[in-house]
Order: structure tokens, then C-alpha cells, then sequence
């Protein structure tokens, strides 16, 4: 009989499919367990999968009395509280780089569709707008990528590929990051500095208790009214509020998001802006990614129940 | 007095604002100048500057007897009959790789914001699905950019500079052009080789009677199911009728599209499909691509009034 393995956030189906094939699988559909479990059946319960932003309650974990693992599918972990896992001897696993190059694809997506303000454009071929020659002040040209200053905040491996991608566009990259990096890009001692130099400041870095509305005000009135802001990593990261008044009072041009405080919602202040682009967490989504995801989460697995140590365990 | 100039094609007036301090415009605003202006006013005009794109008949041409010096604003020259400007004496000039850097950023964006249905994805936030959690089979993932073929048609200064900023995404690049090149990507010796090989068309040859259509219903099938084409070069090259009934049926996935066969019109067909992006001919619209053609265009009517070879000849 395979092993059984919680699935504690909301997961489409497909995603779950070739785990399902080696794991007999508790769907608990992103509610508390407890409400669609048994506490009878919670009891054996060994191993789960989140997906890594969602808040695990100590409450969770004291339903989960036998749970030695916890498998975040994703590269983030912000949702895992590590005094309660360290207190309670869980081991906690991720998807490190596995979709690294995915995130990195989307981030430079948003740039680029935030800074030639796609959207106004795509609209104004659509609408009737370009052939009928109607004045459009979202069409008149603005600065292109060339000499752009792109600042990423963070260096880890979707940091990494983003700073590459941005590179290609003959761009001048440079960063922010607790630590320097053996990296061919300029190295700023903090965020302030960097969001000083920067045009475009790209949020790579991980979310946590230290990076909590680490992009506020401040931040972006230094990015200056041609700034742009692309966040592809955690919601919390930015200072959602300041970032609407920002957008709404041109303190800086555009923003592209693929995260948000609070998932699955963007604001109404967002959504009713013209200068975003807003996508619906996204930057991990595509089939090579998940596919790569899903193999570290089945490592994961595979490993903790033979005994041994996470294929990929965080930190 | 500054020499006269005619400005043949329609232009936004910041365009030639620069120009105009050194040149004595006279803007026929797109229409045939005969219609804006009298015989007797162009007879002493020798200079024009063109879109490049628009047709110049032989009745244009003969509407001005003096003319000595085409100059095409961009790089593309397409409109201008050079049986009939060899056989008139006339000097044709552009702007070229001037927008090379703006045109393959915008290649770039078109090709990421199909291939990652990023207008599905905002319409997805905006429109509330995501926070109704509302089935979307646009949201199902795609493929990635990671180990996608990406094939490059046409490999002068804006098809290098997409190949460039696609390998950077991991991808694998070939191409096809007349000739090959000293580049480090693989040759195809055929558009149809270039097409079987390929998941990604980026067309970006230069227009002319021999690309016509090129890109028809045959190249557009060899791409197949998961293909995508991107085109920022001129409308002509793409068969559109072609294009149209392979995006209505699913023979290719997506394209990404800034230029028509009739500009500024973009047909009902493609303006109602969810798996295009369209953006109204903008690929060399930033402030330094006009800045860079803008130079262009002055370089070469300096170098024509003061008796010398254009500075950008044509060929």
C-alpha cells in the first residue's frame, strides 16, 4: 500500500496527477484539515504537500500529530513557521530552482509589457483606436530598454536568471542582496541605494519577516516617476497601499505583479489602473516548470519515506 | 533660408519637431502632396522624408521634378520603386539599425506576452475569475521559453539582436536568411526547413517582392499546434488571410503581431481572437529610437543639400 500524504492548499487537479500515481493522496482542497478530515484519519498522516505563501496555524500541525515532513511545492516557504517545525521535529522540503527559469521569464514578461505599455496597445488596435487615428496619449513613446537601469532586489537563482534575461536587452543591471554574489552585475549595499540608481527594480528576493513591506513608499518615490516596479516573488514584499497611491499619483510610471498580499485577490485600487499588468501568480506556471516541481516534490517524498534526509530540504 | 523638405508620410508632429528647426517642413499629412499643395509649390522641393513603408507612385514622383533625395524615417524601404528613383536620379536614404534594439525588445515582448497568454492572464485578474477561482482553460499551463526553438527569420541588425535577447532565455536559436552569417546560431538553408525545426517564427526580413507572403499557410502548419509567430518586420511577409484561418482552427497556437497588410488597420478576424497580441506598428517607438532615427534622417539631408552621398544610403 503506498504511503498517504496530505495536500493542504487548493492544487488544480493536473498538478496533483503523477504524485497521485506513487502516494495515496488526502485532498484537503485549502481548508484547515480538520474540516475534511477525521481526526482518526489525520492521525497516521506522515507527510504533506503545500504550496509554500499559505500560513500553516500551530492548530494545522496539532491536527497532524504523526507529521514528519512538510513538502512546499514551489521554491518559497514563507507560509512554514520553522519554530513550530523545529519544536515539532518536521523536517520541511522545496522545489529549489525548479522553476526558477519560468519566474525569470514572467518577471522580464511584466517589464517589458509594463514599460512599452502593451496593453493600452493592444487595446488600441482592438478597440478601433489606430485605424481611426484617435489621439492616444498612452501611445506616445516612451523610454525603451537600451541604458535602462534595471535594479534586481534579490540574487538568488530567479534573481540570477532575471539579472541574464535583463542583461540581453542591453541593459545595465545591478543589485541588491543581503550578501554579494560572484555575479558580473554592480552590487548596491541596500535597497535605498539601489532604488536610487534603478529605473526598473525587479523584487527577487525572498519573502520573510525581514523583507515585509520592504518596497514602501520610500522605495518607490526613489525609483523616481519613469521608475517601474515587476514583483514576481511574495505580495508581502511591497507595501501594496503605498504602491496603489504611488501608481495612481505617477510618484512612479507602471508596475507589472504576479503576486499580491493577500492571493487569490488583487485590489480593485490595482485592477482599475491603467499603468499595470496584473497576472494571477503565474511565474511558476508552465508545463516544463510544474513537471520539474512536481519531481522535486516526489524526491522529497521518496526520500523522507525511506528514512533518509529531504531530497531538498530548505535552508 | 533653410532648405525646403516634404514630409510625404503621416507623422505624429513630435517626430519631426527636431527636424524641423533646421529644415523648412512642408507635411502633406499622408496624403498625395499634389492634394495639399500646389504644382508651383512643390516643383522647387528636392527632399523627402517617408515612412518607408508607404507606396511612392510615379505620379507622386512626377508631381516633384526636383526631387533629388528620398529619406525614409526608419529602416525599412519597402515603399519606394527603385526602377523608377534609379531612372529619376533619386538618392533613397534611411535610418538603418537606428530602431534595431527598440524593434527586437518589442519582438520579445509580443513573443513572451503570446506564448505566456498574458492578456488572458490580466483580463483573468481584472475581470475577478481568479478570485471566483473560476475555471479558465486559458490559465492551463503552456510550454515555457526553456529549450524552445526559437527560428529567426532574416538575420540583419534587428533579427541578430532577437536572437540574441531570446538565447538568453535559455532557448535554442536557428535561423534562415539568404545568406548565412558569422553568428552563433545554426543555419537553415530554407524558410520551410527553418519552420518544420521550429516552435517559435520570429519573422524579421526585410519586405520586398521576395519575401510577399512568405510566410503562408504551409510555413504557418509546419509550425504546428504549439507554434507561435511573431512578426515586427512589415505585414506583406505574412500571408494574413493564411494566418488568420491557422489561428481560427488551432493550426498554430498564437501570434504576436505589430504590422498588417493594410496599416493602420488590423482586420475584425484578427481583432477578435483571444490567442493574439497586436500592437499598432509601435516596434520602433521609444524616445531613443526616434531620437536615432530622427539623427538619421538630418545625417542624410545634411550630407544631400551640401552635395555629398547620403550619409545612410540605401543598398
Amino acid at each position: 500500500m503506498s504511503h498517504q500524504v496530505l495536500i493542504y492548499s487548493r492544487f488544480p487537479k493536473a498538478q496533483m496527477l503523477r504524485i497521485g500515481e506513487r502516494y495515496d493522496l488526502l485532498d484537503g482542497k485549502g481548508k484547515p484539515p480538520i474540516e475534511t478530515f477525521s481526526a482518526e484519519q489525520l492521525k497516521p498522516i506522515r507527510a504533506m504537500i503545500t504550496a509554500g505563501g499559505q500560513a500553516i496555524p500551530p492548530a494545522v500541525l496539532d491536527s497532524l500529530p504523526s507529521l514528519g515532513a512538510i513538502i512546499c511545492y514551489g521554491t518559497g516557504y514563507d507560509g512554514v513557521d520553522f519554530a513550530e517545525t523545529k519544536k515539532r521535529n518536521i523536517a520541511v522540503g522545496h522545489s529549489p530552482a525548479a522553476n526558477a527559469a519560468s519566474v525569470a521569464d514572467l518577471a522580464v514578461t511584466l517589464m517589458l509589457a509594463t514599460t512599452r505599455r502593451l496593453l493600452p496597445a493592444d487595446d488600441y488596435v482592438r478597440s478601433g483606436g489606430w485605424s481611426g487615428a484617435q489621439p492616444s496619449p498612452s501611445m506616445r513613446p516612451g523610454p525603451g530598454m537600451t541604458g535602462r537601469k534595471v535594479g534586481v532586489y534579490g540574487m538568488g537563482e530567479i534573481g540570477r536568471k532575471i539579472a541574464a534575461r535583463c542583461a540581453a536587452f542591453e541593459t545595465d543591471v545591478a543589485y541588491y542582496s543581503r550578501s554579494r554574489h560572484d555575479v558580473p552585475y554592480a552590487y548596491y549595499p541596500s535597497l535605498e541605494a539601489l532604488a536610487e540608481w534603478a529605473d526598473i527594480l525587479m523584487v527577487a528576493v525572498r519573502a520573510g519577516a525581514d523583507t515585509q513591506h520592504a518596497v514602501n513608499a520610500d522605495i518607490l518615490k526613489k525609483l523616481g516617476p519613469h521608475g517601474t516596479v515587476v514583483n514576481i516573488s511574495r505580495g508581502s514584499v511591497i507595501d501594496q497601499n503605498a504602491l496603489v497611491a504611488a501608481l495612481k499619483s505617477n510618484a512612479i510610471a507602471g508596475a507589472g505583479l504576479d503576486v499580491y498580499e493577500k492571493e487569490p485577490h488583487a485590489p480593485d485600487a490595482l485592477t482599475k489602473l491603467p499603468n499595470v499588468v496584473l497576472t494571477p501568480h503565474i511565474g511558476g506556471h508552465t508545463i516544463e516548470s510544474h513537471i520539474a516541481m512536481q519531481d522535486c516534490v516526489m524526491a522529497n517524498l521518496d526520500a523522507f519515506f525511506a528514512g533518509k534526509p529531504l531530497r531538498y530540504p530548505v535552508g
